[in-house]
């Protein structure tokens, strides 16, 4: 079925009046400047060929859908592609690891704005750009529905001085869990939005849409936890209590939530959100990408990070034996209040 | 939006019915028997952690859109999986490599059935264990629409024995143009299945059929080539004449074809096919997936691939300078047929 259906190709303002040679030219013009002293093959060959000094490779691979991961009412082409690339370089640095290669596929109906592809392509340039990452391939694929799928593919390598990855399975009884920043962004941002407020372009929730439409972290945090001892570590993408209960499972301890700092944490988030709003973004706002990790206790997070509690040896009597816990009372990590039936 | 709109939770053949941890763990079960000796970290953490004992790794990435790609009156969740990653190892051997993992990504609406997708999840395990490939990794994506999509991206290593990639761009005037098996079979099967031909369990017309829904080549064939000296090579996924035409402009050559080969090709097609359409399915049938490689004249291609023609020096007053010719026209890449502008 090599031969989609032709559609009338007047409407230069679309992908198929553009045409797929000419989107291709402009997909290598968007992304031909960006750096690239790993890539042996870049795009334009069967596959791309990228070196590996170390030996082995990180890869991951995050998907968005319209609709579903964003709004077009509510984010531009440029944010889509600022966060898609993001999150699979968060993932990365969860890890311990940074991007050498992205590969970005994207889905769509013919009758698609050109102009929205080319923001797309700005966006996932300018993310790549600032991580230092050279995209080196992907896929271009026309769907007959209203469907539009960014698709990327992250590749990567440990950071300098890190010896091996940093998995959700290390954390260890007595260790202490750090975020490496704000908590709740992304899921006020997205609050906001669905309150119909329309701010200005500065001030505090401009700053909260701003990191919902395009969450922009320090990637480099994630090697730096790894040099510092970090045993687990996690980025933030569903919310606080559910990646730290995936860490807490995996490792099989309880994770032990100091009111304190999650107070604090919450007191960023107002006046825009009252505060029990704001509480439950900390706890459950997700796309947050800032990253969850453990470390010893004697050596602590690096400089910046936020201590958020303990952890703690998972209880004989604890059904399911690994959690997360706040004042005495387990989380239900699918919303990231109290859990009413599991402890 | 981290929280898709809940659906009645009540149908279990359908995705929303399963739910998201149950389909992962059914996820987990198909692909957690595979081959997976240089796999660090499997699926479950933040990424995948691959083994990279040469240095330098291949990545490519396909896409596949259901109603585009593929249409579910003919063709089952375990084609559309054996077709997908077969595509994606075949653009791996087309570099002279072979994979070293998988990532398989799957966008679907929640009502799509689940029998589909363990139909999906057997097809891709069946060609990944038969290419020796682990899955590490992937995503899970709901849409709101009745688009279903799935990616793979597929990383690699060269072949043992294999110094440098074989790129598209090095043919050089004299090399022997080759091709590792039939052509036009994909093509074929797709014109009997417009036609309605519902043909038996044997025969031709099912090995045409099968090899549509399904193809499967000597995945080998890559390295091999390469060792043997291959100076350029492409796997055919769009057609000899367009996949040709690809190497010639990217080396700055002519390819010349020479009929008798050809002649054999489309005979291997018929009599399902008349020799006419045999003779289109050969120079333009696509999701071939048989590898199409130059070698020097003296090498010459390896034991039971087929030379199909020349590679000889682009003439002054060619516009474009590259191409393929026949019979000492011109063909167009986007028909396979003689290119009435272009020479």
């Amino acid at each position: 079925m090599e031969h989609p259906e032709q559609v009338p190709q007047t409407d230069r303002a679309t992908l198929a009046g553009l045409g797929e040679s000419r989107l291709l030219e402009e997909v290598f013009a968007a992304y031909g400047g960006l750096p690239g002293g790993g890539v042996l093959v870049g795009p334009g060959d069967d596959t791309a060929y990228l070196r590996v000094p170390s030996g082995a490779v990180l890869a991951t691979t995050d998907t968005v859908v319209r609709g579903r991961d964003w709004r077009d009412e509510w984010s531009t082409g440029e944010d889509v592609g600022v966060k898609v690339v993001t999150q699979n370089l968060a993932d990365l640095a969860a890890m311990g690891g940074r991007g050498t290669g992205l590969l970005v596929t994207l889905v769509a109906p013919q009758d698609l704005p050109v102009d929205w592809v080319r923001d797309l392509l700005a966006g996932t340039a300018w993310a790549a750009t600032r991580a230092g990452v050279p995209v080196v391939g992907g896929d271009l694929s026309s769907a007959g529905a209203q469907e539009v799928v960014v698709s990327v593919t992250a590749l990567g390598e440990l950071g300098e001085g890190v010896a091996r990855p940093v998995l959700r399975s290390g954390a260890r009884a007595g260790d202490v869990l750090a975020v490496s920043g704000p908590l709740g962004r992304s899921g006020a941002g997205l609050l906001l939005l669905r309150r119909g407020v329309a701010p200005g372009r500065d001030g505090q929730e401009a700053g909260l849409l701003d990191h919902h439409r395009r969450p922009t972290t320090d990637l480099e945090q994630g090697p730096v936890a790894a040099r510092a001892g970090a045993r687990s570590m996690i980025d933030v993408s569903d919310g606080l209590v559910r990646d730290a209960d995936r860490v807490a499972r995996a490792s099989g301890v309880r994770v032990r939530l100091d009111p304190g700092p999650l107070d604090r944490l919450a007191g960023l988030l107002q006046p825009a959100l009252a505060p029990a709003d704001a509480r439950a973004q900390v706890l459950a706002g997700g796309e947050e990408h800032e990253l969850l990790a453990t470390f010893p206790p004697r050596t602590g997070p690096p400089d910046g990070w936020t201590v958020l509690g303990q952890v703690v040896p998972s209880q004989a009597d604890d059904e399911p034996p690994a959690g997360v816990w706040l004042e005495g009372r387990r989380l239900d990590p699918r919303t990231g209040g109290w859990d009413h039936f599991g402890g």
